[in-house]
């Protein structure tokens, strides 16, 4: 029988417990042996007394138990939980975790210390078994690209921003129906995303970047007029996680994007999740699913939970992150290069246009289409332009916007292509 | 270091061998161990002069040879493949297979056979690794659901028909284009799809069924009618692999399929392919990619050779075939239970529709949508219908069918929703 202590009993820890024992012969056959849960840590306990394992608050119980196998972190935030993994760790257990945040900031760490099993595929897209397609099912590709919708409250919210519905009312609802919390700015910042790009990002090229080191936009400027830009141009807007690799660079990036309708990946609406994984062997695949609640995400810990198990007739022993043979270097955001769409809203003057289009070919960006758009008392120009590089159209937005018939603050999005 | 033996070296045999040459260092790495083809079987060695690895016509040089490790079979057809197949998992062979017919007719002898790993990702749905996410990703779940685009010839065809083409001229388009074979019966014929959905639904339920005991029907008759149909509510006509657990029973079946367009697998057009698993647990998950090709075999292929790999730092043995503790049997396909679509063309006369109705009803079924379209001379009756049994439809067709107004043969389409 393996034995397992679980650390953190929320949604998804109740999740993992009921769906163990609801599948429980399911689950026996799969992995080989019994599977059972004999202790769990929590704050505290009199907030868990209908659950059915002996409970404790400290965590060592847990970490330090020489009759457990596998320790389960499902408790959440960073430092405390690096304290738990890593004392789990040091003490030989196999540890399975869904935390995204403790993960982009300590997984090459934890990695190191891992004497056994490591494994996360709960902590990126929920349910979705992508880490394992990307280490196990596209083993033998380069990963040329990534992009994902990691995040499905930005997705929800976009995709009922293409009904004319505007951002804060359908924000307001996603924090109604739970889709959003109630301080949504980790969601619609673009952090959560970076968090997930970053481990992705890990095993597909190896590379340790912190969230910090990366470019992460949020979707909070975007408004109808963008959706109607992008319905005009056959595009759709969808908050994506991108990581390419460029030679031996890797670009890492969180953003608003501008993609064509035509793209499977355009077609993911809703809180759905999905992943289109570029490789240089296979071509473009992509993995959909739900990418939170309990039961998707105790879906794909469990899944971590069998894999353990049936290696374990074996030396328990995971996979190592395969490793790139060359160790690659992350490319600096402003050098990141890329195709625009920007919306300038300026007074109905004589040479505005002209004035802007001098002030974009000055910094190398050139022109592919251009709508105006004329409101009330004022009118919008919406340019796309072909590629150019972060650094220069910065440069030029921040001239631009300083001009006088310029009246609001311009807003940009990234094409890809 | 790993050394393989090559059993067929065509359009996937040789794209294996290119790409384990190109990503040489790459998958070293991510192996473990470098691995190395040391044997190729071929019908005529002449006819391969470009290839540089030692060559014989014999397969036992390969299936009995104590220097190698893994066996891949490419070869395709199924006696000769049997043959070779198991005479090197008799000799303590591990085995990789491409070969859907094969396994669909001798997948459970072969897995019996097996003392150590038998692997065959390619065999389903080309480059996508479905098959390490049904028994590996989605192994906390009971699967209650797979609908499958699993032929890319079909998808291609019924794509191109939603522009108004009609079938036969589509048909003859693929042919040029190499996605459809001078004798495409196979592919339109829906037993190709038959193949694969039978490896898939055995690593789900573990039913050991052969193409001939599952309902099978191709898209030859489709027609614009039908998809003129489909777009006036809301449907896209896809050719699906289905498999479904009810209770303990098993439904298998291989037919064109009305699906609501907001489905996610109703957006999958051209010649790729996606399979849409619903787990117990997660909910629905989909993987799309290239389900045909050199080189997306391959990397399917090659992912399966580095999954050994890594396994033989242990004892080299794989997964075995997850069992259902209960043993699931197949529903015959006249009791299984469906929406219809009904294309009937009848003499524009008094009383059709009534009687057509009538005989509707006396067989249990009920009209859920109905649309007359008037042709020159005569007029099209479509129904669509509310759940109904096979045996019961297919006995009202055949009444219908015999009424001297109808002029037409009836076609019917099954409503998956």
């Amino acid at each position: 029988m393996i034995k397992i202590g679980i650390v953190g009993i929320g949604t998804v820890g109740s999740a993992v417990i009921k769906n163990l024992q609801k599948n429980r012969d399911l689950i026996k056959s799969r992995a080989g042996k019994e599977i059972k849960i004999i202790k769990g840590v929590v704050r505290d306990i009199n907030k868990h007394k209908n659950i059915d394992i002996p409970l404790t608050t400290d965590y060592k119980e847990v970490t330090r138990n020489p009759e457990i196998d596998i320790v389960v972190e499902l408790m959440g935030g960073v430092d405390k939980a690096y304290e738990v993994v890593s004392d789990a760790l040091k003490h030989k257990k196999a540890v399975i975790t869904a935390n995204k945040a403790l993960l982009a900031y300590h997984r090459f760490e934890l990695q190191k210390l891992a004497k056994t099993s490591f494994e996360y595929e709960a902590s990126v897209a929920g349910g979705i078994p992508v880490i394992k397609a990307l280490r196990d099912g596209l083993s033998a590709n380069h990963i040329l690209e990534i992009k994902g919708i990691i995040n499905g409250t930005c997705n929800y919210i976009l995709s009922e921003m293409k009904k004319g519905r505007n951002y804060k009312e359908v924000l307001k609802e996603a924090q109604k129906k739970g889709y959003a919390e109630a301080d949504p700015s980790f969601d619609v910042g673009g952090y959560d995303a970076a968090h997930k790009l970053l481990i992705l990002a890990s095993i597909a090229y190896n590379i340790d970047a912190k969230p910090e080191d990366i470019l992460i936009e949020g979707i909070e400027n975007i408004n109808l007029t963008d959706i109607e830009f992008a319905k005009e141009f056959g595009y759709e807007i969808k908050l994506l996680g991108i990581a390419k690799k460029l030679d031996k660079k890797i670009e890492l990036r969180v953003h608003p994007t501008l993609i064509k309708k035509s793209e499977m990946i355009a077609k993911v609406d809703g809180v759905m999740n999905a992943i289109s994984v570029i490789g240089d062997v296979v071509g473009e695949t992509m993995y959909y699913g739900p990418g939170a609640g309990g039961d998707a995400t105790a879906s794909a810990v469990i899944s971590d939970i069998i894999e353990i198990v049936r290696g374990s007739k074996k030396p328990m022993l995971g996979y190592k992150i395969p490793l790139e043979i060359e160790k690659c270097s992350l490319i600096k955001s402003e050098d990141i290069i890329s195709k625009y769409y920007l919306r300038i809203a300026v007074k109905d003057e004589l040479g505005v246009l002209e004035k802007i289009a001098h002030i974009l070919a000055q910094n190398n960006i050139s022109i592919e289409s251009f709508l105006q758009k004329p409101r009330n008392s004022y009118v919008k120009l919406l340019f796309a332009t072909h590629k150019a590089k972060e650094k220069e159209i910065k440069k030029a937005i921040s001239i631009i916007q300083k001009l006088n018939f310029v009246i609001k603050p311009i807003n940009y999005i990234r094409i890809e292509e």
